[in-house]
């Protein structure tokens, strides 16, 4: 089974306000869904730009993984994510080739969608995203 | 005017045929062209997954942008490229908008294209390209 394309491009960033205007100025970007997203720690802009989707992530503290990223390297791309027909499946058939996982299962991400991320080791240094979509 | 969408995105890799190998394992990617590409110092492998790309990019030495990225920062997302009708009227737009470049001209990119990149301070901490696609 193959990703039917890439989903998203998600993006750290310190400020969303300020970044949603950057990304209307520079790629004519528009807000698709907009959100606060409490259990993953971020409030979340996903933008469309042409047919494609640039998500953007300000950590709502410190301590989140975004948060941790934010620190640690800057403003910057923080993941790619791929769309597929069945998440589960997805991560069966990689379990089953001994790819490094971050999700064992799916879980909820955001905007509703079902999402699992692979362990950037397994992807050669790309933190890796399948997204149910 | 704005971009039509994500035409790539570029990825800094040590070993071209092993980064070939795992994304078709994980994301039944597949090659598009692939080729040395002396004066940017890489050698390029364009990928499908679906309709979208991804751009992997091995230095041919350590004195070039994607090899002194790679030794400051390991493998990973090195730059995300939208596709514009035509990148010298771009660079004009942003640079009526003070917006800071990386070139001021277009120049030819991977695979043929006309390409200009913009500086990661204007994105906030993402090298973005303009491809004419």
């Amino acid at each position: 089974m193959a990703a039917r394309g890439v989903h998203h491009l998600g993006v750290a960033v310190a400020d969303l306000d300020e970044s949603i205007a950057r990304y209307a100025l520079l790629f004519g970007a528009t807000v698709e869904h907009r959100a606060h997203v409490e259990d993953q720690g971020v409030e979340a802009a996903s933008l469309h730009v042409g047919p494609s989707r640039v998500e953007l992530l300000r950590p709502l503290t410190e301590e989140t993984p975004v948060g941790r990223f934010l620190a640690k390297r800057g403003p910057g791309m923080h993941h790619v994510a791929f769309a597929v027909d069945d998440v589960a499946a997805e991560l069966e058939r990689l379990r089953g080739e001994g790819v490094q996982l971050i999700d064992e299962q799916p879980r909820l991400g955001l905007f509703g969608l079902q999402v699992a991320f692979v362990h950037p080791e397994a992807t050669g240094g790309v933190l890796a995203e399948f997204v149910a979509a």
